[in-house]
């Protein structure tokens, strides 16, 4: 549609067609540089875009590859909402989050990205990115703990797993339970991975 | 091929072909009536095979469904290991069993599991069935704790997602860890979900 549309009709095709050009662009560099390698010059460059349309459309690198991850979690938001407030309770806070947002999506959003990942090394490439480099060591590193990529590692397996049991392979009663109860019960398992001791007891 | 070899050179292509016969029409059946609902005569029934088959191939039902779910998993052995042991180390015993098992098969199939249960409803069915139905609600049930189906669910989910960590998005240092680290770091949070106190401290 938008090839055939004439340009004098206005800015938006080619601004959608400038935005979706970008996050193929970025699924590309991301999977292959990681998010620290990446540089917002190359992804531009590499979709043949002006760099600034980076900021103009996603207001940066890490709105871009949330945008291209398709999760619908914007991770420095996150991250300082799951700082503010007691540190016994940030794994509670954190499956608070995680629940609300891709409950907020109606959870088909999920077992899309999963489908991708299963299918693709790129989209694995991304979620590993998204999970390590974006939101998870930061927040560790926030934190303060020992063994950092290892509690990383271990609270990406259970957010995984609790999006894969309650939106993919839908088990109950933790498929329909409310975001309290959800909170309540997998909350303290993601706090050991975050702050608890990693040895046996 | 077994459908132009004459049948006189021998049972092993027909016998091959039942066997496939059965695994279809296992998978069909299954995701249809829940694993408690199908019976080997419907099964057989619906492949155009005698019952006694399934018996010959595959030692009953529950080996026709664990082939047929293609988990390198014997869920009547591995509840008897499960049990057998201080109850106090179950969570443990359960993820030293799961990466073993998943590792022997180099892991890919796990990728493969998630592949068509992200692609089917009817894997997502048998997936759902093996996890809680086949394995865990006997295993909670021989445990005796309250809140037998959140348990298993949220069991459920540590497990799925353990294998996505290790085997999909192959998360570091989770996806190269020894048998002894994950069980270490991964059992507890196994533990607390199945005999553990489920609310908040």
């Amino acid at each position: 549609m938008s090839t055939t549309e004439p340009k004098r009709r206005g800015r938006r095709p080619q601004g959608a067609d400038t935005k979706e050009a970008l996050l193929t662009s970025a699924r590309e560099v991301f999977a292959e540089q990681g998010y620290d390698g990446a540089t917002v010059r190359a992804i531009a460059g590499n979709a043949g875009v002006d760099p600034a349309m980076v900021n103009h459309w996603f207001g940066g690198k890490e709105g871009l590859f949330t945008a291209a991850v398709q999760i619908p979690i914007n991770p420095a938001e996150v991250i300082c909402e799951v700082l503010d407030g007691p540190r016994e309770q940030i794994g509670q806070r954190i499956i608070r989050r995680f629940v609300t947002a891709w409950d907020g999506v109606g959870g088909g959003q999920f077992a899309a990205l999963i489908r991708s990942v299963a299918g693709n090394e790129q989209a694995v490439a991304m979620l590993r990115e998204f999970v390590q480099n974006v939101l998870f060591n930061r927040l560790v590193a926030a934190l303060g703990v020992d063994r950092g990529e290892m509690r990383v590692a271990l609270c990406g397996s259970q957010l995984v797993g609790l999006g894969m049991a309650r939106y993919v392979v839908r088990i109950e009663p933790l498929a329909s339970a409310d975001v309290d109860t959800v909170a309540a019960t997998v909350g303290p398992n993601l706090q050991r991975y975050l702050i608890g001791d990693l040895d046996l007891a």
